[in-house]
């Protein structure tokens, strides 16, 4: 190949990629390497920096904290009467791995992604974590206001019916005990203890499987210790 | 009381605060009642409004979000060669519980939660959860690249020492026998199966304790799911 149509090719792809980015973002990116880079998966990347391998990892990192901070910042505004505790189980609905491979699905980031060309898809949730990644490249690229806006206006906005995933059920303690009777095992919740006196009291609740026990939680309320077991437990059992 | 003293004392009290604030961050409010908000302790509040009681657990929601991101940006720039696992262990420890009581007393955050008045410290975190509502309170008053530079120039750069941060130990694995030992608990890590062929290969550990399951994980390396199984656990058993 000639240089000139080498120089061709490579201009032509990145090209491609800013337009297919103003597409379905809305706005053309101003360093598009950042944007390659973000669907890059670590088992398609070769080059190495100093020892670290080029991948979207690290942007996948920055992009999960701004966005978990957005999407904070989001339902702190639209729910100004909600308790934290409903504020943080409404961003971990919206933020999920599983919530998150939809939105790439909506967005069709699967094309970018073939887009860039050496990716291969490994892993079931490689959309959602390119998703992620392509958030920390609007970050760096063009700052938090500006990414902000993308996420709420062209993303939440459009893609994400925040009233149907107020209606979800996200009853830990409920769901752990249906997947012990589909699975035949033994789940129980017992208090194993409290501490504090008044309403300092707490009350602490052990997750147990089969009579082991696989999770501790304290809280004020039998029932919130309870729950805060049953979601670790679930967790650490890495049930789907 | 008349009411040109309620007033006066009133606006006095928002002037110690500004003042202080601005002794402690080098900057003066602009919604001095945002401020207020981040050292109500859910304990002191009787207020309500719509049914919501007004604390600064709101603001400490959004706040860990913003501090998450912005230290995810620092770390992100300042090691630029690191992989996203050390990017993520590091920032668990600059934003740990332990870690944000001790910026607070650096900070002599104690002193401000005094101003406020009608404030016990009722749980040992109190600090480090005022300073996440105080971070949420500057986020709203001054937008998110104020609140960067104050928490990077003003917090981190002065009170947070980097290097040492980097060479504490966070081996879970060794953290988590070590407790076994002490507590006299058989803690083992097994090999429950494999998953995958080639490069795609993946390890399934099982952290158990005393013959059960605790938490269970995969990964590239035994070593790795290892590493993340203990940590599951860790967390799990709520060990210290």
């Amino acid at each position: 190949m000639f240089l000139k149509d080498f120089i061709h090719s490579v201009f032509s792809a990145d090209k491609k990629l800013a337009n297919s980015i103003n597409n379905i973002l809305g706005f053309y990116p101003g360093n598009v390497f950042l944007y390659q880079l973000a669907f890059k998966h670590k088992s398609a990347s070769s080059e190495t920096i100093n020892g670290y391998k080029l991948s979207n990892e690290r942007l996948e990192y920055l992009g999960d904290a701004v966005l978990s901070a957005v999407v904070a910042d989001f339902l702190f505004k639209r729910f100004p009467y909600k308790n934290e505790g409903f504020l943080t189980e409404m961003r971990s609905r919206i933020v999920s791995r599983a919530s998150l491979n939809k939105l790439s699905q909506k967005l069709g980031l699967d094309k970018l992604v073939n887009l860039v060309g050496d990716n291969r898809s490994v892993f079931r949730s490689v959309n959602g974590d390119a998703f992620e990644a392509l958030i920390g490249a609007i970050y760096l690229d063009k700052g938090f206001n500006f990414t902000k806006k993308i996420i709420i206006k062209r993303i939440i906005q459009i893609h994400v019916d925040i009233d149907a995933l107020q209606k979800n059920d996200f009853n830990y303690k409920s769901k752990l005990l249906e997947w012990g009777q589909k699975e035949k095992r033994a789940v129980e919740f017992v208090v194993s203890g409290e501490s504090g006196d008044g309403f300092k009291k707490q009350y602490h609740i052990e997750a147990r499987l089969d009579g082991g026990m696989v999770a501790k939680a304290n809280d004020f309320s039998i029932k919130g210790a309870e729950q805060l077991a049953a979601e670790k437990a679930w967790l650490s059992l890495n049930i789907d």
